[in-house]
């Protein structure tokens, strides 16, 4: 058999089809399966929003080949609402939409580094981001999150880390795995050093509606002098509408950041799915009452976790944020892996390993939280405290 | 303002809508825009699929996450077919679904190549072939179709140009840009030459359903014992459904092939846009005599292209086949791009400048004639007739 690409071959498997397979062999014997795997919304998309799907994929308008950056409404609309979100002039043109998010990293990524070329991140990570570079050949150097710092990355690590081949510094906030949610001044910290050492801040906002503290403005960025030179913004319409079978994202930078990207998009795919595009662009006015309800829904939520892992002897809850809940297990020198295959075999608790995230968080798991409703979480604590890794 | 990544900056900007601007500048004088410049049916989808569409978008059903490799509606009806027409034993563990076929080109290719590694293509060639691999910074080597051969090309100089670095021999099948159909045994050869040699053969068959002998079996491939460690098809669902606004393509190789494009694919796009795949997988089996009728109706036009070209003094047809007829123009020494350019906006015909398919090109134009019908096809030998290089 002829070889395959070694950055390719030697990476690991998808991480979430294997975690499924443990729920899949879970016998129920604690009662139903809570899911906190993938990051997915438990409540449904809005009907409103399946409607306008619907309305749009049956029309003929959108099944030609369409604008390469994605169709002018959504790019219009979506700047629009980026613009009050962040108090900023932001246009259609600094707007390129993609299938998703993960898209948008690998296409913001390939914009500013190839292969030799290094980004920095943070330890822990979100791994698609980590797996992305490696099959690229980009290079990567993690800055550790200290977990007695709310997991927030240390500006004069990434200082120091800032050697002359890194291109980037990729950040992701409202944090996935933590929840960690930057503060507006770390941000500010970092985008200030990514300025002055002339690279990239790659910022991935994909959790960005679901701020606990309030929707809305999560730093300035957007407004200051020159940002499209620093600052590429990434977001996934994935979670806000409850649509990522949908697989809508957008890049938000400027405008020759745009144009790279085109490039590149346009060998990926030509352009986004039109029709989701269309049907996003008409529901993101309409829907605001509703993403701001379940913001607070999942406010709630997390602050039920909270509670409910007060009451579950030795499990720490590391940080708790926007989205996730990084959870210290109390099973020290076991392998995250085997905690939480034998947690979703045994208690029906699905979650992911922390060492998903990198190799020093063996120590933790990651709740998406925000899946389950308050009733579920409080489930948590019987499943937690009667669990042990003895045989 | 930071580095971009040369290998990107350094791409040309994608030629599609440069073209589209040649169009718009068009004042009608010559009657209404003749558009053979991207490859889009110029019949609209059946009812039928938009129907399809519809229903499955509005479905609560498809809004979550859905598997990398596709749906398994759509992979276990797209490996049926490709077992009919193929007469192979095809299952759905040989199908990847991607968005589109350019995404399976990339996917296909970062599989089995990275920076560095070599890659064979033909000249003239599918024009995002080439920049996909040039912004991976994967080398290309081309082997030139000799045009008194029809456009094939040739076996022997294929077999001089694989170096050891050299990962996959890439080819269209129907031809882009030439229309060029390859005959089975040209097909067998240069399989068993990569075979012999262990490397990759990525074959497009975008345009497989638009043969105009008579859609089916164009090779027997498939059907070789171990072809899955040699081929690696591509098609997409663009042409056939005339939906490329629905983003839908398919890689069918062996199941180690799909392993590998599922790790890429994760990263690029979690899932293929999900849908738009319950939609084809239904309409796959059931739009077969549409299918069938469009190929008729096309190989009608290629007819009338022919007989029409032949009343245009000066003007050669270089190939015609498929999809796409290669025509070679009567201006000695212009540049295929000034020619294309002029003929779009005094004469309202839009077509590729040859140039934009390899720089020895520049003596042809690519026409997408199957976007237009037999009467307006007709119109070609007055515009060209009547058309001068002079100002
Ligand atoms: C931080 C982060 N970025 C990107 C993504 C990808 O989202 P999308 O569905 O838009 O590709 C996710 C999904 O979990 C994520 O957590
Ligand atoms: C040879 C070839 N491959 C792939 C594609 C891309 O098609 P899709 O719309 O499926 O991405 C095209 C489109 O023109 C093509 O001509």
């Amino acid at each position: 058999m002829p070889r395959f690409n070694p950055l390719v071959e030697t990476l690991a498997a998808p991480p979430i089809p294997s975690v499924f397979a443990w729920g899949r062999a879970y016998d129920g014997r604690s009662g139903p399966m809570i899911d906190l795997s993938q990051a997915v919304p438990g409540y449904p998309p809005h009907p409103r929003m399946l409607e306008l799907l619907g309305e749009c994929a049956a029309s003929r308008a959108f099944t030609g080949y369409g604008p390469i950056e994605g169709e002018d409404g959504l790019r219009t609309a979506y700047a629009e609402h980026m613009s009050a979100v962040y108090g900023a002039p932001l246009a259609a043109g600094n707007v390129h939409v993609t299938a998703g998010c993960n898209q948008a990293f690998i296409s913001a990524a390939m914009a500013v580094a190839g292969a030799g070329d290094m980004v920095l991140m943070t330890d822990p990570y979100y791994f698609n981001q980590e797996t992305t570079l490696a099959m690229l050949g980009v290079r990567t150097r993690f800055a550790p999150c200290d977990p007695d710092n709310g997991f927030l990355p240390d500006v004069s690590a990434l200082a120091d880390a800032i050697t002359p081949d890194v291109r980037a510094v990729a950040l992701v906030s409202p944090n996935n795995p933590t929840g960690a949610v930057y503060p507006p001044a770390l941000l500010a910290a970092v985008y200030e050093l990514c300025e002055s050492r002339g690279i990239w801040l790659i910022l991935d906002e994909t959790y960005r509606d679901f701020l606990p503290e309030g929707a809305g403005r999560s730093h300035d960025l957007f407004t200051r002098a020159g940002w499209q030179d620093t600052l590429i913004g990434l977001y996934s319409f994935s979670k806000s509408f409850c649509i990522p079978g949908h697989r809508l994202g957008a890049i938000t930078a400027g405008e020759r950041v745009v144009e790279q990207v085109a490039k590149i998009m346009d060998n990926v795919q030509i352009c986004p799915p039109r029709s989701a595009q269309a049907a996003v662009a008409a529901a993101l006015p309409l829907l605001a009452d509703w993403r701001e309800e379940n913001r607070r829904e999942i406010a709630r939520r997390a602050e039920t976790l909270r509670a409910t892992m007060a009451g579950v002897p030795g499990w720490r809850v590391g940080a708790v944020g926007a989205y996730f809940a990084f959870i210290g297990h109390p099973f020290e020198g076991a392998s995250s892996a085997h905690v939480a295959e034998k947690l979703a075999k045994e208690a029906g608790v699905l979650c992911l390993p922390g060492s998903y995230f990198g190799p020093r968080q063996e120590g933790y798991l990651r709740f998406a939280f925000a899946n389950a409703d308050q009733a579920t979480i409080a489930l948590l604590r019987e499943r937690l405290s009667g669990f042990s890794l003895a045989p």
